[in-house]
């Protein structure tokens, strides 16, 4: 297929090699020269404007938007919009909130233009090892798309499907990211009990290898866990500072909303956030509390 | 190698048969008589007493323990310890707490017999894939055991492997299921908010089986999950009611012992205590409270 990819960044770029390595004709678009240049190199052409891009793509066209969620994905869709014709399709393929897809794929909808919302998981890996898609928008219009999603995901017939109508992929990909954060948690507080076990020396690169195969907790988190702690089990030089890119926060609304009690999601977010506060106020006011009432010592800055 | 399976229950009998097929001489025991002819079927001996099972086997003798931890281990134990010999082999690879095993491997090398603790994660499944084995105990003891480590894991030189000395088997082991019920919660907590999302009218089984392939979530408890939503997506007759056996516990034990915040871990257990209290005392006095201060209406039996 002819298809536009707008946003060369780490995903992007290599979202639109795969299809590229896949017999699909792809036109990229990035505002970074280098990102364009890039591109080229692996054999696909490229645009140095949105409008060119459009201009370099045959009706009805197919473009592909994998930018930063929020305010990008807001400006470049509408810049885009009073380019394209009735019968085009937009799929966004990043990490949108699912209520701003909704909001969007109603304004393309009111010009005939298909939306199409795709979550994307697999990372870096997925160049190489295919992405998992979860796609939402109408059937039909999912359906002229196949030979995209079945040269994205990791085979013709595995790791993609419509879940539903428009919204529903980036909602499944926002539950998708807040299971990622609880077993990263789990993780991670296992391999912590393990390393302050200190009696037993145990070799946390060892540990993860043995539970590589066979194991219950085997997954491909625990492969990279495993590559991890290969590098550097005693973590040097990581600061226990963990980011987050908001999915894990939406998740936890939306529990709430639904009145779903989503403890350990929840939690994990939580962990995230207390590892950002090395100041903590509750945590000197605790100390203070435990001071008026017992007279408890507290330990100075 | 020549080696007796003391317990034949769904774990001891499934490996008692992968040793057999791996071509060890495997003589097993259980007080069960049904257990005892459905091994002989399998094309291994049995023995009717553990003192019988003793004198079936060469000296070194080696002796695979399979039972449920806590008093039925010590008391197979027991019986066992005056029908061996210095130089005999004892592995327990149940999931005993890693502090009974370090008591119980003193009263054996009192006597000059090896024991050796093996975490073993596979379940059913062990049979068909290998398990997953953590190993604690004298590196020349346990070397010696190498044959049978090779075969019961997936493949020679994948998981397993001495963790430390003894003890440190079924101290990985714990730590592994405190991982699992981690694990399980965030999928389960997922798919609960999944499913709440009535308007989108999720396939959990689709949405499961998209992210078996390419996913960050991959791995084999997603493929149970997946299992277990393409034959019942509804959960219908299964009551909502998670028990445990112990590891939980004893790992947020552990945790709290070495200070190692584990907040998810601990979590997870909590959520299986609440699973079981459809009379909570809490949840009524906190309605009560609600009254009190505020004369919010409180809901009747």
């Amino acid at each position: 297929m002819n298809i536009g990819m707008i946003g060369l960044g780490r995903m992007g770029a290599n979202m639109a090699q795969r299809l590229t390595g896949g017999g699909h004709q792809v036109v990229g678009f990035d505002p970074k020269p280098d990102a364009r240049k890039a591109l080229e190199s692996k054999g696909a052409h490229s645009a140095d404007s949105l409008a060119a891009l459009v201009a370099a793509l045959h009706a009805p066209r197919a473009l592909w938007l994998m930018v930063p969620a929020g305010d990008i994905t807001d400006s470049t869709l509408k810049q885009l919009l009073p380019l394209l014709a009735p019968g085009d399709t937009v799929i966004d393929g990043g990490n949108s909130n699912y209520k701003d897809t909704m909001r969007r794929a109603q304004t393309f909808a009111a010009q005939q233009i298909h939306y199409i919302d795709c979550g994307t998981s697999g990372g870096v890996w997925g160049l190489a090892e295919g992405y998992s898609l979860m796609i939402g928008g109408e059937a039909a219009a999912v359906e002229r798309m196949r030979p995209i999603f079945e040269t994205l995901a990791p085979a013709k017939d595995q790791g993609w499907g419509r879940v539903g109508p428009v919204g529903s992929g980036h909602f499944t990909k926002m539950i998708h990211n807040g299971i990622e954060y609880g077993m990263m948690q789990a993780y991670a507080e296992g391999f912590s009990i393990l390393r302050h076990k200190q009696e037993f020396a145990l070799d946390l690169h060892e540990v993860a290898e043995i539970w590589r195969y066979g194991s219950v907790v085997r997954s491909w988190l625990l492969d990279l866990t495993a590559a991890a702690l290969a590098k550097n089990p005693s973590m040097t030089g990581i600061a226990p500072y963990v980011a987050d890119s908001g999915e894990g926060r939406w998740t936890v609304d939306e529990a709430i909303d639904l009145n779903v009690p989503a403890p350990v999601i929840t939690q994990s977010l939580i962990e995230r956030l207390r590892s950002r506060d090395n100041d903590s106020y509750s945590d000197k006011l605790l100390s203070a509390m435990r001071n008026e009432f017992g007279g408890h010592p507290i330990k100075s800055e």
